[in-house]
């Protein structure tokens, strides 16, 4: 078998957050070279540099993440929680997209992968900011690809939850009988593993889904089907 | 037959835009006494300022719309106007929710209704920005809507698009052969009436409608089923 | 305000069963001429025939009914079980709407009405066959509807959970622990009334909502957005 | 890199029809061991035996496809058109479930994938009958799906369109305007080709998708989000 991502350049943004080490992880044992991008894309300029100091990125695997405090009342989200949520996870998504599509678009080939959440496709009480940017997210990924299609540069994006993860489901909080109440909602009894995660971005990743075309697809042991 | 809206007090944010005038027309009729609002939600107090001076709110009529500009490619998106959309359609809804929440919570009765778009649903070529802001809309709903269910508040959201609008649809971008191949897609062969979209408006404003949370409808001939 | 069915001939399928009776009630109220059909529709012939009897059909309610029995597993479903769902809701659907569509389609004017349910939307434990079921008729009515939209006819369903009703939710049945467990993944903490479907019916079966092509609304608390 | 099915038996149903060729070529490659199942499964004891003569099933490929005539207007779907379709695809996939599902469960590990359609998620005119059949399939999944996650059973379904294929689009049918003009409603501007759809049925038959529980995923180069 060859390895599913040979000779692919992908640019990894926050390298360190969210599901970035997993995917880099797994995607290098696939033979893919990663550009690990740090920088804070929440900086207007950032999202054109970190793309343009990448040179040649055949996959952006859009890692936006904010940390996300669960169970926080509408009321008591105040208008700088509230707008870190779109600063970190949407405007960068839109710079990045802007800066590396020109190139995909010259060779006719291409993917823009946005590790989302399945928030932005379902309701949840207590992360409303979160949830409106994520959906927000799909929205963006689901235009921009229909604009895009015809150049064969494909974006799509991971709708998950419920993936172990030491930011957003530290043990702690998974002993709690609050989570436990809370992840009765799930189908699946037990949270998905980082690896688990990563094959089905090294899917989309990789040149056997060229046929999907703005989807946001839901990861997340039956929360949203 | 009683009238639907008899004794409701009404609150209709920018009053001569989008939806706002076929709304309080059709909302008059049917007994409501109307609160019409024309500040610019964007300045950041204006939203409390609105609730405020409005003093009793049974129902919030969110009416926010932005110049939609239709067919911009993604990549000549500036940033002004992708940020025009979440500052004008977004952020003013938090605001606005927050300020008017406390006393329907209080009362244990309200309802906030969203005039949005079926491109918060549905991805569209062409109008990436605009999107990706109706989308955080309807996530802001379903996510809100399940925190202050309890409460007998309901949030909900008209998904429109076709419908007759001087600002959207003027008769002469009707009348061009690229409108023409767009509208194809609708199954309906007319657009709506400004009143059919008040008189759903008007099922979703009155007490009718209790046992609807957090959702965005679908009012688009078809296009979005 | 005038009466929102006055002077509509409406023919209601199972009269007695589900919603039937409190769709009479509600659309006698509005001025309906309402031709109440108790036949077996499971017969072939039985849907051809009631359409015949009842001559003008304004609005057609098709208020098919299987007695569901929750929490059946899969493999104690057997042939008969499942073979009833669709003989009761699905065939007779598409008979009659064979029967009653050519004298929509020569007034140029006419609705269908499914009184469907939300477990033809999401799945739902212990009710496969009946799921199934109600996942058949939205696909009927998202496809039949875009066909016949050109002809101002209008085919919706209702997709509705959690409404009170002997046959489903008998009290006896809401006090257990096991229907409480279930409940609590219904962010609206009670049932709805029989009167609060109706009114949903009365929007779906008027003029008001000409506009709606093909389209399964939830009716289920937020159980689906 | 591992074969992706090494060691693992499939079941494929009609295995000359539909994607079956496409997926034995392709899971064959991935170190499957295929049963291929040729009995018309129609007959309602056939499936039990299929699974029987099968033995040990780690994968069942529910690949049911009846001839779906495009174009056919609800008026003219006659009984036996309309019948036939739910006998082909939906009741045997009840029977092949009930069939396989104990050694699945008994062995806490196994995967039911439904070769079915985008047509079961999204209505299309001329292809009611075809629809309604897919939707019944999208409800069977998702539901049985809840019921058996808690045994590390997944059941999930590809929501495929504008696939290459022979029945149901020969070369001289995409020549066609009609074709044409229908096929403008897709984003992507080809078809898929048969492999490309099988990869999507690896990724969803291996161990790398057991996260997955009761969806239809899309695969229709955008048809369907």
């Amino acid at each position: 078998m060859t390895k599913r991502l040979e000779g692919k350049r992908v640019l990894v943004t926050q390298a360190d957050d969210y599901m970035g080490p997993a995917i880099i992880d797994m995607f290098s044992k696939h033979g893919a070279e990663i550009i690990e991008d740090r920088s804070d894309l929440t900086v207007p300029d950032a999202a054109a540099k970190a793309v343009s100091d990448a040179g040649h990125v055949d996959v952006l695997m859009a890692n936006l993440a904010a940390d996300a405090r669960f169970g926080v009342p509408i009321l008591e989200t105040d208008q700088e929680a509230w707008s870190s949520m779109f600063d970190i996870m949407v405007h960068p998504l839109h710079r990045l997209t802007q800066a590396v599509l020109p190139q995909m678009i010259e060779r006719r080939k291409g993917k823009i992968i946005v590790v989302g959440s399945a928030t932005g496709l379902r309701g949840m009480a207590g992360v409303t900011a979160y949830s409106s940017a994520r959906h927000a997210q799909v929205g963006y990924i689901r235009s921009t690809a229909l604009e895009v299609a015809q150049f064969n540069v494909q974006l799509n994006l991971i709708a998950q939850n419920w993936v172990e993860n030491p930011a957003y489901f530290p043990p702690e909080f998974v002993a709690t009988p609050e989570f436990q109440e809370v992840f009765k909602t799930v189908p699946m009894p037990r949270l998905a593993t980082p690896e688990e995660d990563a094959l089905f971005a090294l899917f989309l990743a990789s040149d056997e889904s060229d046929f999907f075309v703005g989807q946001a697809i839901p990861f997340s042991g039956g929360w949203v089907q």
